[in-house]
């Protein structure tokens, strides 16, 4: 089997599993109605990795989108130090592609028993994680066999996405495009390749992004440190301008997400402060085009809080195709396993 | 003046600070008793920067003590995407250094006019932070001529823990310790030392730790980027499991948070996991003598939850000697202003 062909494989069909979840929005419909009924006043998203940044974009679309205060969750508070709060009023949704991390199973479990209104996000609809909570949807991302997390994230964005659509009301209009957007996003590869030529030697990375975005740096930084190895560290654009910029130099490559809409406007006074100090920015997103950066990836333009599902396919082909250049099999990185099993 | 001569006159002054601290409990508990009146049911903290990594503190203390849940804000859902969400029954707590950042005092603004009852940690009691918020406190610190934060960090920490402390009805007692603990901790300095001469070649580090010393890491991450630009990332142990130890080689330096206490205990599989793969692990705790590492520098043993308070007095040390010994100045590290304003 040829280096990397889990990895290509998952990430090419995506825009098929967009639409199969599109499809499925009336289930998710569902699980919305009864959220809505409940009413919860503060929201706290459970996670681990890639599904960390998952939860934090998350984060943006309840805050923004359903107006209520959102924590992420430190699974360890109840691992390992028992705390267990009053959780009455709380909407806990823990977000696990196996669904079979122990560390979010108690949390799931404490958080019930606590008061909260339980909702799991998996790709496994019998896991351990989907049974413990009271509700729970299914990503619908058929079995992943690549180590290193593609379809799974963007198949959580975008049910996260119409979970938190649906709550307010909406039926998902805005995705409807995706599929086709997706499709597009994959087969433009030109651009993608030449960062891969470009980026190929480079040691130091640091990504960043604002808002709705911030997730996709955080995810770029994850993809690239364990599929090729990379050094590379991600800041939303405010913390960056906060200090570490100082470590930013002609040896750092800054690959910055700028979509259209507010995340990727406010972006602009980080590039402007990276640029100056010599680093070489790959601007990636819909307003890529018009980003003052070495080099451009564009992604066709959609709603702002949807430009993290589109936004991070290009990033998985960097990553894929970095690692490739580099000679090293994404399938089989060094030291990992498909399951970490944090307690 | 000598390199670094505000940051080692900083790292130095923090005992002094911590006993000013421990004498200042009085207004620190009128503060505490008008939040345990208002009987908060979540707690929301809001940060940039080195006080972002204070606030991670503050999430565990106020989980795990007072058993509320928290989120961390991102302030930018509020100055990007105008989110005004009902704050009611919320403990809304602002951490900045200067109280001057603009976008803490917007959240702090908008989250007092939603309902939240607000509380300002500023070095700077006449700040418009301060101003903005119904309550406030002041660490104490004294002027902060260093561009890397030490002292105020610090300080940030103790303050923190008091008024959590004494919210739950609490003396600080378990704190009147600190300042010779930490006097101690200072003039030890053997360990460090030898930390800088073999780390002084190092490009890669990371950092690790969790529970509380979380945030330790955090802040050793921050504080190695920005004084000696090295590219160091944080990761907490049971994140680093998740894929980033693929990254990590026999080149790579792990600096690991290791406190007695249950948090340094579950670093231990992390420690094993990085061993394996060949890194060099320098252990910094209470519980360093015992960790399975390359090199070790102990801390004074104290209560856990009070341990990053003296944890990241040698990473503050090691971050100085790190910088001068390969020619840097921490008190003008490039393209870095003391006061950022993120809007």
């Amino acid at each position: 089997m040829p280096a990397g062909k889990h990895m290509t494989d998952e990430i090419e069909i995506q825009p098929e599993i967009f639409a199969n979840l599109l499809d499925a929005r009336g289930e998710i419909a569902e699980v919305a109605a009864a959220v809505a009924r409940r009413r919860p006043r503060f929201a706290l998203l459970a996670a681990r990795g890639s599904s960390d940044h998952a939860a934090l974009y998350a984060k943006y679309l309840i805050e923004v989108l359903l107006q209520l205060p959102v924590g992420l969750a430190s699974p360890s508070t109840t691992t390992l130090y028992g705390a267990r709060p009053d959780l009455t009023d709380v909407l806990l949704i823990s977000v696990s592609q196996s669904g079979g991390s122990p560390d979010l199973l108690a949390v799931t479990e404490s958080g019930r028993a606590q008061g909260a209104l339980t909702v799991a996000i998996t790709n496994t609809a019998s896991s351990p994680l989907a049974e413990a909570a009271e509700l729970s949807l299914d990503i619908r991302a058929g079995q992943e066999r690549a180590v290193a997390a593609t379809k799974t994230y963007s198949a959580t964005l975008l049910t996260l996405y119409l979970l938190v659509d649906a709550i307010r009301g909406g039926d998902g209009t805005h995705a409807e495009a995706l599929p086709e957007l997706a499709s597009t996003a994959l087969s433009e590869r030109t651009a993608v390749d030449e960062a891969v030529q470009r980026y190929r030697f480079a040691d130091r990375m640091v990504t960043t992004g604002r808002g709705y975005s911030l997730a996709t740096a955080q995810e770029a930084a994850l993809k690239l440190a364990e599929t090729s190895y990379l050094s590379a560290r991600s800041y939303s654009g405010a913390d960056l301008l906060h200090g570490p910029v100082a470590a930013i130099d002609p040896e750092t490559a800054v690959l910055a997400l700028t979509s259209n809409g507010r995340g990727g406007e406010s972006i602009r006074e980080v590039l402007d402060a990276v640029h100056e100090r010599g680093a070489d920015v790959c601007a990636i997103g819909s307003a890529a085009p018009q980003a003052p950066a070495a080099h451009r990836v564009p992604v066709p333009d959609c709603a702002e809080e949807l430009a993290p599902v589109l936004e991070v396919l290009p990033v998985q082909q960097l990553a894929l195709g970095l690692a490739l250049a580099r000679g090293f099999d994404p399938d089989a990185p060094r030291g990992l396993d498909k399951e970490t099993k944090t307690r």
